[in-house]
Formats: C-alpha cells, structure tokens, sequence
C-alpha cells in the first residue's frame, strides 16, 4: 500500500476539509467516513469509494473491515497516526478513513402506498442521525430532509450508524413545493405538530385512506415552517400524557415511523 | 448581589468540579445546573438551589429567569465572564448557574399498576437525557437508572430539557435485586431485547395481566446483562421491519413508553 508521509499532503487535507464543512461537501459532491465499521459498511452497501486511508495500527488491528474497504476501492493509503489525527473528527480515531461519492439521487421516485417521513430544518447531527437509523429499523421506505444538518456530517454518520449509505434519502430544497408534487401524485402529507386539536398520530393510516403518507417534523425549536403546514393535507400530533413540552425530533420520529408502520 | 472577584474562588472551582466529575458529584450530593430555562425551571420544580452565580450580561439579558432564581435561592453571585468560561461544559455559555442538591430518593415506591422504564449501564448522556424527557412527555410514572451516565451529567441534564428536575428516578446500584423485589410486591418485569422469539412489545400491557410494569432497556452495545434479564418474568422485543441491527437506546424507550402507555 502506498505511504503518504506528510500530513500536509493534499489529499489529507482535502479529507479534512470535507469532515468539516458542509460547504466543501456540497461543491464536491464527496463526503468523508470515518470508523472501521462505517467504512466496510460503505464498501458492502456498494457506496462509490474514491479513495482510503489507513494508519499501520489500523491496518493490523481491523483487517476484515479494511479488506472489504480495499476490495472496492483501487486507492488506498497508509498514513501517520499524525495524518489520522489531522483528518479526525472524534477524539479517538480508529485511523480509518474513506472519501465517498454521494450517491446521484435525482432518479428517486416515491412509491404508491409508501411510508415516508420528512424533516424540516432538524439542525442536531445526532438528531439526523438518530432519525435515519430508526427509519431504517422500521421500514420507512425513504426519508426526506430539507434544510438542517447536512447527512453527511460526520456526527450524523455516526450516529445513523451505517444507514445513511443504505436508506434513500430525498433532498429537496423546498419542502413544500416536493409536498404539492407528491399529493398531486396520489400521497397523503401530515404535518406532526404538538396541537391537541389535531388528528391522533394512531389514525394516521386510517384517514390517510390507503395512500402512500409523508409525515413531517419540523425543527428541534420552531416546528414546522407554515408553508410546509400548509402544504400537507391535515395534522397529526402525538398525544403526550405527561408534562414536558414535547419530545426532541428523534424520538417523535421513531414514534411517527413506528404507527406509520403498525 | 454580591460579586465574586476570582476565577479562582473556591466557590467556583467547587461549581466547576460539579460539571466535570461524577465522583465529585456523588460524594457531595449536588450537582451543577448551566442555563437559564434550566437553572428557573429548578426554581419552579422545588429543587434545592444551594447557590447562583450569574454573569452581569446574563442579569441584565435573562431577568425572568434570574429572579424566580433569586425567589428561592439566598445564595446569588455576580461572577466575571471569565469564571463563566471557566465553570461552563458548553462552547457558548449563557453565564447562568445553579448548584443544587440531588434530592433525597429514599423514600420513593413504585405505585401498583404503575408503568416504569429502567435502563441499565446506558453511557451515553444525550441518550440518558432523551429517555428521561421522553418518560416524562409519555407521562411514564418513574424511572429506574442503573449504572452507565449519572443522571446529573451537564450533557444528560440539557438534554433532558428540565425532566430530570421533575420525574421520580430510582437509581438502584443492583437492578437485579430491585427487579426481584418489585416482583414480589406484585409488579411484572420485561426485559426489552433484539430477539424476534420474545413477546412483541405491542403485547406488553396484554401479558402483564394488569399488574404494574417495569421494562428494562440496556447498554448501547452490549444490551442487558444476563442477570438483569434472569430476574425479569419475560422477555419483549419491538419488532423491526427494517435492515438496521437495532435501534438507539432513547428510540427504544420512547416507543417502550408510548407502548406502556398506549
């Protein structure tokens, strides 16, 4: 494997730059894995890995992982430990490193009768996250996120714990002209909004009539903007029994993904 | 108020020490509130607050929240900026802190019929946190927390959102033995596990025969412990339609609190 001995090399550096900025991501169309587990999950999800990096302690220590890496991606290098704390975003860095290609997502189409959740503006990475494994734990067909975190920050990867490179994920800048486009389409939208007055999430499929749903949760502070309220066709709220305000957009998420599936 | 000159007052080194270590915060019985929803939401709880500080900026851009404070708190200080900084676990602080007492959970018991989640050796503080909030919004009678993160952690305190100051928490050394002794005052146990053998979770009040419930939800890697799930009557699982190995410990237990509830 070949050695890049500086830690000021420019592809190091590059790896960096795409672990820390949303921006970089979004110009190159690249994002940046880190973790022996991640990456071999990238490499078996048949995610495009343009280029990896390893550290000797690495390469002995997560062989199979780094071999499923290798098996599908014809650059790989080993780097200094001080190359791997340079590109790091954790404290504790496996050394283990994979620059991706985002996956083209303009062919998506949403599926009748399908479930699907949205979010607005969620702007907490673990939020993000969170949200995208429980969607894939319990059959949500695909996600939709508009504004917020970015899903390739590191933080969000981490936290999906791998189901970022295997869910399909719809971007769209405007929520709520994807929402008219979908209900033109035959889908159902639900705005979750914590209103007493609105439909129990537990009709959720039975007033949607049997059409495919989107249900939508807005941001951790704000909820949902009103265009995107007004765009869905009714709202729904998870009746809270207790005293807090509300519950953080995961956990509402995993409870939205879990009726939309009962 | 009066004004405490040094960031190197004993008064703030000891407030600093609250936020960074769990020892410190077991051997004196107090803990560290950091922000001014938090620090009034202790004030309306009737959580003891043995001491405040509060930047001047903070005095003069949060007075609501400094005078319910104030209402209840004897002991307020003005602190510089620079002891802010130095107390604060966060990046951008609000200068506005409290040091208050654990109340005393001796004499807690679990109400028959009553509906409790107990989560064994969870470590992350943003999981904590979340599960606590959640219980409380899903209007969860109690918690039982064993072993992983101190409830009192700065970071399971945020996320929590104020929960902690209110919910009834248990935080038994031996879940095992907490568990036998529920049951022999008439209360079922369920462990929640990735099994697909165990009873579905949407069973739970079903099978629980209308008795009270404890359901225990475990580590973030590792699960429950072998003991913990001996001691409980059953098995349960949320059964996942999905690819995701399982989902987090805080998604588990909202949808295990809007199940007991349900």
């Amino acid at each position: 494997m070949e050695k890049l001995n500086s830690k000021n090399n420019e592809k190091i550096k590059y790896a960096r730059a795409l672990a820390r900025s949303s921006a970089e991501r979004k110009a190159s169309g690249e994002f940046l894995l880190e973790g022996a587990r991640l990456c071999s999950d990238a490499a078996e999800s048949g995610t495009e890995i343009v280029r990896a990096f390893f550290t000797e302690t690495a390469i002995s220590k997560y062989g199979e992982y780094i071999g499923a890496v290798e098996s599908v991606c014809s650059e790989c290098y080993e780097i200094s430990e001080e190359a791997s704390d340079k590109i790091s975003d954790t404290g504790s860095s496996q050394g283990v490193f994979c620059v991706c290609r985002a996956p083209d997502r303009s062919a998506l189409s949403l599926k009748p009768g399908g479930r699907y959740i949205a979010l607005e503006n969620v702007q907490d990475p673990s939020n993000v996250g969170a949200v995208i494994r429980s969607a894939e734990a319990l059959g949500i067909d695909a996600l939709i996120i508009s504004g917020g975190c970015d899903i390739y920050n590191p933080k969000a990867l981490r936290a999906a714990m791998g189901s970022s490179l295997r869910m399909d994920i719809f971007t769209p800048d405007d929520l709520p002209e994807f929402i008219r486009r979908a209900r033109e389409n035959g889908m159902k939208a639900f705005a979750c909004v914590p209103d007493r007055s609105a439909f129990d999430i537990r009709k959720i499929n039975e007033i949607s009539g049997g059409k495919g749903i989107i249900c939508c949760i807005g941001n951790e502070g704000s909820g949902l903007t009103e265009q995107t309220v007004n765009a869905c066709d009714a709202a729904v709220t998870i009746v809270m029994q207790g005293r807090a305000e509300s519950l953080n957009a995961a956990a509402a998420a995993a409870l939205t993904a879990w009726e939309l599936k009962r």
